[in-house]
Formats: C-alpha cells, sequence, structure tokens
C-alpha cells in the first residue's frame, strides 16, 4: 500500500459508526429473529411452488408471487422488468446403468442443464475414466474415439471453503462434453460436484461452446456413490459398458422478468443500491438453498428496513434476478437497462451462497471502501459475523461492476452447501429458520449502514491493483 | 487491567508462535478432512449402538467399543474408571392429551429425565399455565391445588447464542415440579426447551431437591407445536383438563465407567492435558450431537497428533466422560481420583456443544493465559475459527477447576443445536461429516499449540477479578 492512500485511509477512518448503529443493527436482527417474515415466504416459494426453472410455469408463478408480497410491503415502486431466457427441459427421467459380471447395477445420473438428448434407444459404449483434460488431451483420439467418457474428478476436501473445492471441478462439468467430442466420445458422464457421499446426482449447466450441433454429445451426472462404484467397476474390467438414456430438449427462448422493488430515497434519490438474489433455481430440487434463500432475504431486506424505522437516503432496490443458472440473461438485463437510463449505482449485494448461518461478506470494491467497511467490524461483533475479505461477489450483479461500486456478497457458513447445491435434497426442509433470519439481518445491517454514510468515491484516489 | 499485569502480558506475548506452526496446522486439518475417522465412529455410535443413557446396556456398549477403538490407536495407556451412576428408565412411551368441545387432542410428551411415574390410571386435572416461577408464587397454593402446572416459556428467539437462550429457561425444566409440588399441583408439563417450532418433545433432566418422596409429582416436556396449541385451548376454555401418563423409574445406582487413553509426555509427562466429551446420552435420539460428536471428536484429537507426526512433550488424554446428563458423576470421579493421585491437569478442553461447525474457543482461565491464546489467533483464521471469549468451558471439566488450569469448551456454530438437542431427532443425519471433522482439527490444533508451548503459570501474578 502506498504512502499517500495509507493516509486517505486514516483520514476516511475518522468518520467511524454512531453510537445509535449499535441500537440499529440490534432492532434489525431482533426483528429478524422474532417476527421476520423470510422463512413463510421461503416456505411459499419451496413447498407451493416449487423448483423454478427459466422458462417454466413455476418460474412464471415466482414471479407472480413475489411481485404481490413486494406490493404487499408498501414500497414506492414495484415493477417487473421483461428479459428473454433460455427454456431447456428435462424431459422423462434419466436412466442409467453398467454391467459387470455379477450383472446390471444401476446407478442415478441426471442431464446436465443445456445438455443434448440421448440418441433413440440410448447411448451405450466403453467407458473412459478421466480426472482433468489434461488426461483427456494425454489419451487422445485413438483412444477416446466411440467411448463414454467418465470425469471422476472430486472435491478436494481439504479446502476450508467449498466454493473453492467446487470451482477447481466446474469447468469439467461445464466444458466436459464439449472437449470429450472434440476426441470423438459418444458421451460424457461427470462425478457430481458434490462434497458428500451420496446417491444424488448434481445438476448445472454445460455448454457446447462452438461445437456444431451435429457433433455434441449427451453429457449426464453421476452420484458421487455411483461415481465410486463405477470407477471401482472399470479396475476389475476395463471393458465394461455402460448405458444412459435422457430425453432433455432446448426450446426457443421465451420471455420472463426480473422482480423490482424500491424505496425512493429521501436525500439522493439518484444513488441507487441494490440487493438481490435469483428467482430461477434448477428443477431437480425446490431451489431453498440456490437461491430461495438469496430471494427471501433480499426482500427481507426491505420489509427490515421499513419496519425498523429507517427511511433510505438513497434509493435502495430489492432485485429478484431471472436465469442466474442457465444465462444469466437476468443479471445482464438490469445492468444494461441500468446503463441505458444512466442510473448510478454504488452498491450491489447479492445472496447466492445458502440460507446458512452468515460468517461475513466478501467485496468486489477498492482498498478506500474495503477500510470503510473495516471501521463497521465491531458492529457486527454482537452476532459473529467476522468475515470481511477482498473477493467475488457474485454472479447477478457481476454486470454492474466498474472503479466506483462497492460490490458485496453474503458469505454464510459453506460446509453443507454442495450437499444440496443442484441436487434433488435441495429443499426446504434443509435450510434452518434462525440461520436463514440472521443472514437476512445481516445483509439488512451492511445495507443500512452504505446508505447512512455512502460510498467513498474513489476518483483521484491512486488504486491498488491486488 | 493493572500496569503490572499489562507488562507482563506484554513480555509473554513475545513468545509467539514459529512459522512451522502454520504448517502443522495445515497437516492437522488436511488429515482430519481427507482421511478422518471421527465420522465413521460416530456412525457406530449412533447407527450401531444408539441412545446410551446412563445405566442402559448401550451405555456399557459404548464403554466396550471406544475402549477398543482407543486401544487400536496405538496409546500408551487405555484404562476403563469406575464409576457408579445412577439409573433411571423411562418405560413405556409416554401418552398425553387435552380435552377441547372439538373432542380429544392428543399431544407430544416426554417425561424428563429423573421423573417419578403418573400414579397407575395416568393422571388427569385442569391446567395453570405459567411461564415463570414468580408467576406461580405469585398465584399460590389456592389457585395451584390439585392442578397441572403447564410451564410456558419459550427460548428467546433474539439472542445469537441459543445457549443463553437454553440456559434461560433450564432452570423451569429442571426445578419446575418441585416448585410446583410446593403449591400442591399434581404435575408439571414444561414447554421443550428447543429453538424450533415442531412436534418432538425434548427430554433433560429435572430434580426434587428436597421434596420428600411422597409429595413428588410426575413432569413431562411438550413438543413446542403442542405447546402452543395448549396455550391456544385455555384461551378459549381455561377449565379444559389435560390427562398424561408415564411410566418412568429410577433404579439403583448401577457400576459404569470413564474411558480414558493416555499419549504419555515425552519432556513433562506429569503435566495433563485432557480432551473429552460424554459417552452417556438421552434415550430418544441416538445422542450423535449430545454428545457422540463430542466423544468421536477427543478421539480423533489423539488419532490426530499421532497421524501428523507430533510428540507430546506432556502427556495428552482423551476422557470419554460417563453420566454427563442425569448426574455428572464422571466428570466429578475424574477430578476425584486426579486429585487424589496429585495429578497437575493444566489444560483441559471440552467439546459438548453438537457437531456443528466449529467458531472458536470459550476459556475458563487466567488473563494471562488467555492473552497468550490471542497471540495464537492468527493461526487460526484459515480455518475460519474466530470465537475466543473468556465463558463457560463445559461440565464435566468443571471439576477439575482450579487457579492455573485453563478450562477451554469448543463453541461450534450454536443456530441448530436446540433443534435437536435430546429429542428424537439427535441422529446421525443432522451431523454433516465436514463440520464434524473441521471441530476435531481446531481441537488438535488447540492441544498442539498448548503441549509445545505450555500454559503460563499464574501464581505470583496479580488476578483479575471479570
Amino acid at each position: 500500500m502506498n504512502r499517500i492512500l495509507v493516509v486517505i485511509i486514516t483520514f476516511l477512518s475518522i468518520s467511524i459508526y454512531a453510537q445509535n448503529d449499535e441500537q440499529t443493527l440490534k432492532n434489525i436482527y431482533k426483528q429478524s429473529l422474532t417476527n421476520g417474515q423470510s422463512y413463510a415466504w421461503l416456505d411459499y416459494l419451496s413447498n407451493t411452488i416449487g423448483g423454478r426453472l427459466s422458462g417454466s410455469q413455476n418460474a412464471a408463478l415466482a414471479v407472480k408471487y413475489t411481485k404481490n408480497e413486494l406490493e404487499k410491503l408498501g414500497l414506492d415502486k414495484v415493477w417487473l422488468q421483461p428479459v428473454m431466457v433460455p427454456k431447456w427441459v428435462r424431459g422423462t427421467k434419466e436412466m442409467a446403468y453398467f454391467e459387470t459380471e455379477l450383472g446390471i447395477k444401476k446407478v442415478n445420473i441426471c442431464a446436465l442443464g443445456g445438455s443434448v438428448a440421448t440418441p433413440n434407444g440410448g447411448t451405450k459404449a466403453k467407458v473412459l475414466e478421466v480426472a482433468t483434460f489434461e488426461d483427456l488431451a494425454g489419451l487422445g483420439e485413438a483412444k477416446v474415439k466411440g467411448k463414454i467418457v467418465f470425469i471422476n474428478r472430486a472435491l478436494q476436501a481439504d479446502l476450508i471453503n467449498t466454493f473453492e473445492a467446487y470451482g477447481g471441478c466446474s469447468s469439467e462439468r461445464y466444458s466436459g462434453a464439449s472437449v470429450a467430442a472434440k476426441y470423438g466420445a459418444v458421451g460424457t458422464i461427470v462425478r457430481s460436484l458434490s462434497s458428500k457421499q451420496d446417491d444424488y446426482p448434481h445438476t448445472g449447466s454445460m455448454g457446447y461452446g462452438d461445437l456444431p450441433v451435429s457433433q455434441r454429445i449427451p453429457s449426464a451426472a453421476i452420484s458421487t456413490n455411483d461415481a465410486v462404484a463405477l470407477s471401482e467397476a472399470l479396475k476389475d474390467n476395463p471393458n465394461l459398458e455402460f448405458y444412459f438414456e435422457q430425453s432433455c430438449q432446448q426450446f426457443d427462448d421465451v420471455l420472463s422478468h426480473n422482480v423490482i422493488g424500491e424505496i425512493t430515497g429521501s436525500e439522493f434519490p439518484n444513488e441507487y443500491m441494490i440487493v438481490g438474489g435469483h428467482l430461477d433455481s434448477w428443477d431437480l430440487g425446490d431451489g431453498s438453498h440456490d437461491d430461495g434463500a438469496g430471494v427471501v432475504q433480499s426482500i427481507e431486506v426491505l420489509r427490515l428496513l421499513k419496519e425498523s424505522g429507517i427511511k433510505p437516503k438513497r434509493s435502495i432496490r430489492v432485485v429478484l434476478f431471472m436465469n442466474e443458472e442457465n444465462g444469466l440473461r437476468g443479471g445482464r438485463k438490469y445492468a444494461e437497462v441500468a446503463a441505458e437510463k444512466g442510473e448510478n449505482h454504488i452498491f450491489a449485494l447479492e445472496s447466492d451462497s445458502g440460507g446458512f448461518t452468515p460468517r461475513g461478506f466478501s467485496f468486489d470494491c477498492s482498498e478506500v471502501n474495503l477500510a470503510q467497511i473495516e471501521q463497521w467490524r465491531s458492529l457486527f461483533k454482537p452476532y459473529l459475523i467476522h468475515f470481511f475479505e477482498k473477493g467475488y461477489s457474485g454472479a447477478d450483479i457481476g454486470p454492474l461492476k466498474n472503479d466506483n461500486i462497492v460490490l458485496a456478497g453474503l458469505r454464510p457458513d459453506s460446509q453443507r452447501y454442495f450437499d444440496h447445491h443442484h441436487a434433488a435434497n435441495d429443499t426446504f426442509d434443509a435450510v434452518n429458520k434462525r440461520e436463514l433470519e440472521l443472514g437476512a439481518a445481516t445483509m439488512t445491517s451492511l445495507v443500512y449502514l452504505f446508505d447512512k454514510y455512502g460510498v467513498n468515491q474513489v476518483k483521484n484516489i491512486p488504486q491498488i491493483k491486488d
């Protein structure tokens, strides 16, 4: 850090928080924990509506429901922002097995989102197990051609942050089929990106890049238990055959919406602060953690501000983004419209890491603003919020990035997230009410502080490269 | 803090940790997360043995199993420490209902541990709802006599630490019956000490104090959902009748054991450091969180030390205490024997707050030793361990307390603990493998550091009253 910046940060550090901020945070947490609405909203979204894949009827129902709930809150404005989204449909439940000397072993798979179907009658072939793209390249077309490529790459268990472990394997899921197809594979089976050994296959998006339609091969995820079983069976018999069948289909884009509500600022109505999560989810579970939790927490932020008698100086918006999972169309559309209108967005907070006990936030912002946040650390201590680090903030708010905005991501405890992520067990019963409510209160507290003190503009201040 | 102490602490602060401690902690966490045994031990303890109430056959099986597992670890010594424990048996499943104009409403109750049975044919009476002992005293004998006292005191939801909320209600559970009996009540029904609205009744210990046997009245816990339903029904009809039946029984004390294993210290074999949890549990669930988790984590501490190639300077013992739940006989016996033998215990760590993501430790020790611990804070940061506070350390190690010992309690995230505590849903599936393993690694790291650097002796150093 250079000396000029140290001086500036020290100067900024004088603007510490006021005594009554402690009381305000206490009120926010109390309101969320004793009279919160987030859990009831999630109950409806998960148990009455269910999984909300982009373009589905459930996604449309979720738009209607959340718009209606926002209207009940008495905000200054509530509206729908149109956005065209991809529509991919899973079709009939997938089926798969492999053959051993003992007979047929059925396994649990699911098509990856965006995959093509298997041909009529399914796909049956010998299996080539690899862990990485390097393995695949090393084997080359001669060994890959005509085979099903089985990418068996487990999440690295000794990484404390499970998102880091997930990130280490996600390109294999996303691009496995397009890479394997180039070597002549007839399908890919990818080990589920799960932290747990169980029978749930975990879906997620994949893409074919520039691969011509005629060369696209079907791609599915296999449960971690079955990945282990298949790998063991391949050691006994490298020539065993694997069969899978899936009937998923990509349709034309359809019209959907981001759902937006606003409390208009009393002093600086043209400074926008947003808080959001994504309304769409995968189709296997009910999307409670990913990202029903973020949706209801974001709505709760505006409710908690109102209930706590806070009248924001700046315009605070809740944005429920459509199509984070397989397109990010909602996030891109929101930023595009904001740019067209010349709206000055100074802050964006995303909750899309599950409804678990909040630990803090990651911040994608300047060092100057990070120093500002550091001043508030002790305000959060009674709530065991301790994590304030530079880092990735979230997919949906990413398109808003510029030199002045503060992008923030809620960071809940990550240990259980990938047990449920994109799988049939991402369900309401896996969300703890208090953990969800603590997250909403933590988000509200940060929004309150940034609204009250504003965001330090860093124009003309030397930037730090990190 | 007085000046002399500040100087001393500053001086002590020079003995900071070494560079290779970072690597040692990394190895410990990696070993626990990639090759840990704690989860498999818990699986056996929970799913093969099950609930382990003191004096039961399962408790004896748990003694046998854990002794055997300790022997497999190649420790220097493994032994059983005899201890007489109370034997209380629940008997036939309890039954309860109340009568409304709409008919009979069945409710979920369970006898509190230590309660007497209802008389033959059960107990049926009108109900008096109170929240506190003060309410009860205010009503007096005229209004209480012949009634069932319903103590409907909910955990305070806005307390962030759920143990604090639990502590605020636990005397009503423990002493409700003895207090109500003095006013002539015929039974007590206590709202379950749960953070969740559901149908599980939560048991736990109760006692009659000096109440003569002839005056003892039966006491049961009712599920939170049914507590709300009963309270609502009483508003409609204050004269409704409640019926309950339980056949629990107290037997003579029986012989049981603490299970102990030791790695003898290479330099200071007469300085003892212990780590432990309690082997007994309540009978409704399988005791996975309370305290199967603490048991397997404690065993894992010794295994991780060995696997990480650490040769302790001091003697490290794992102590699996018997009878924490309804007597604390194991904890008292261990301290009694240690005193008889003149063993110098310098450190004791207890894990008895569930197998959830570890957040840090509470310490019951001198300011001097707290300052020593503070020096290690940054070593724990990569593992998101941030909580190092003065506070209650645990029931089983409490009897070892003196001016020099460091008593420490693992502090996992507390949000879900009281959803499961003492109820039928305290089961293996509610424990996350990674969370359990992170706890074991965190405990091992603290033991490693105290073994390496020792405990600062505070004789002759001015003490601070806190």
